[in-house]
């Protein structure tokens, strides 16, 4: 049911039945280690290149998924998934080993937000009744597609943020057992004419305010009925640009509000403002926060995942950052 | 309503209340010249690169559509497209020109039907009033993203097809007038391992074989049913494979079946097996079908976008050429 002008209420209550994420290593060192179901010890899987690696952590954590949610493959009637790579081939490439229709997206880093919105709007329809929403990403295939060789070992601006080795995905169903997906705002593609490509914080705050605050206004709610409002994965400059956007807006936010990328890494490990990547927000929802709902820390979160919708070419050709924020709302179900 | 494994049938019938392509010269010369409303007279639409010309196009053509709806931009409450260019940068860029939602999709090929096909479903179920259903393509951002730089003039093998230059854009509402989305059937991906880059309608026939039959399945419907049964982009050679796997399934197709790819073209374009790219299904469904429809000709038309999800970097590291096709139908509205 549309509420508002762009917020989607579910009157089915879709739940999230099973879920799993799998990890990097250097995400493992950081603050998030008790939290991750599976940890690569190999950055390349057991697999020749960074590519094939990338896959297969894609398809072993919807295998893994499904297999939490006490279904077998062929009970998933929809997979929803996409990536950062050219052709999101990492996702296409995985699904072939699924017995399930397809819907492949590009959303950059508000992936997870995305396909969990699609997937909750599918179920709470009754189009479909198992369906995995999965995304993820890796370092090593992002930093040589959309910036250096790896072999180049170029020096980091300290504006930069790191990408995430990792994936995560969520089975959604209206039978079962778990947290609920209550509600989910589709984001405006938005550009503030940031063209600083290692300041994605920068281009990425203001969708993430404009989402949010459009929630808010739908819903009828504040920053203080949520006991989380989590954006995707702005990092440390990127959060305290949105939350300055916000103030300016009406809105202060507390103690209640924390950013994936922010939150990724420690101090020591010198990712400057963070981890990004599709894997960033998909891990930390997919591990940490399922499980603080489930352990009733939190009751209702609002999870903002963002992304900066460039390409390598885009940028050679002058063009700023046009950016994109997906909402997806869960609360506490019971267990 | 799901119905069978995977397909999906629209109770409160979608309807496709507007509509608008746009096509470029060479597709002007082919067989749909008296069909399309707008013709390129020069590729770069007045741009400085072709990239901006594609996203430009796209632009205009959602514009258009929107326009021949009856409807302003503040009335689409959600924009779903993609493209072939990485990171999907014609579709995101065009975006921000809206004041709309929107889902980003990548499914080569296949994007105008699984768009349509996942518009239809958020219509249906009344999450959204008007949703504006986009792709399009550009032979030459295409040839040099996928193939060889311009300048080279390479020669052609046989077995290729042309990327379309052109777009399409479909509005779907529950309420105003026009042809109706009736079904939906979403496709798996499925790889024969065809690992020849330039023979796609190989790679693709057999995703349109396995999404048709189980459309067929789950309907209890055979060929005669249709009027009309379009696949994508097959081409010339792909579609007499996916005839003879058709048949071997049991499924003997007749003077109702096309493929877009091999109608796009005269026979002295030297464009081997005809058309190709996600435009090439777009403005075929966005122009000839639609109103062929709205004349009569048809009453009910199987439309079956083909996508094949390989990019250059998969081939590059030994990979086959996985493909998927989603089905969407379409029958004659009151006008």
């Amino acid at each position: 049911m549309k509420v508002g002008k762009q917020t989607i209420v579910f009157k089915n209550r879709p739940k999230v039945i099973g879920y799993y994420s799998m990890a990097g290593e250097k995400e493992v060192y950081g603050n998030f280690k008790d939290y991750f179901d599976y940890i690569l010890k190999d950055d390349k899987f057991g697999e020749k290149t960074f590519e094939k690696a990338e896959r297969k952590i894609i398809e072993h954590t919807i295998f893994k998924a499904i297999d939490k949610s006490n279904l077998s493959v062929p009970d998933i009637d929809l997979l929803i998934s996409g990536d950062l790579l050219n052709q999101i081939i990492s996702s296409s490439f995985s699904a072939k080993h699924f017995d399930s229709p397809f819907i492949g997206l590009y959303g950059a880093c508000s992936t997870m937000a995305e396909s969990l919105a699609i997937g909750a709007c599918l179920v709470d329809s009754k189009n479909f009744n198992n369906v995995a929403c999965c995304t993820g990403s890796h370092f090593s295939t992002v930093e040589r597609q959309y910036r250096f060789p790896l072999e180049l070992g170029n020096q980091r601006p300290p504006v930069s943020q790191w990408t995430v080795t990792g994936a995560g995905c969520s089975i959604l169903s209206l039978k079962g057992k778990g947290n609920v997906i209550t509600a989910a705002t589709f984001g405006k593609v938005t550009d503030y004419d940031v063209k600083d490509v290692n300041n994605m914080g920068a281009a990425m705050a203001p969708a993430a305010m404009r989402t949010i605050i459009s929630h808010f206004e739908d819903m009828q709610t504040t920053p203080d009925d949520y006991d989380l409002i989590l954006t995707g994965d702005l990092g440390k400059l990127g959060s305290e640009i949105f939350m300055d956007l916000m103030e300016h807006n009406g809105y202060k936010l507390g103690n209640n509000y924390n950013d994936c990328g922010q939150m990724m890494y420690n101090i020591n490990q010198k990712s400057y403002q963070g981890g990004s990547g599709t894997g960033c927000s998909a891990i930390v929802l997919n591990s940490y926060v399922y499980k603080k709902l489930s352990e009733g820390k939190f009751k209702k979160v609002l999870f903002a995942a963002t992304g900066a919708l460039l390409s390598p070419l885009s940028s050679q050709q002058g063009e700023s950052i046009p950016s994109i924020c997906h909402v997806v709302v869960i609360e506490r179900g019971e267990e």
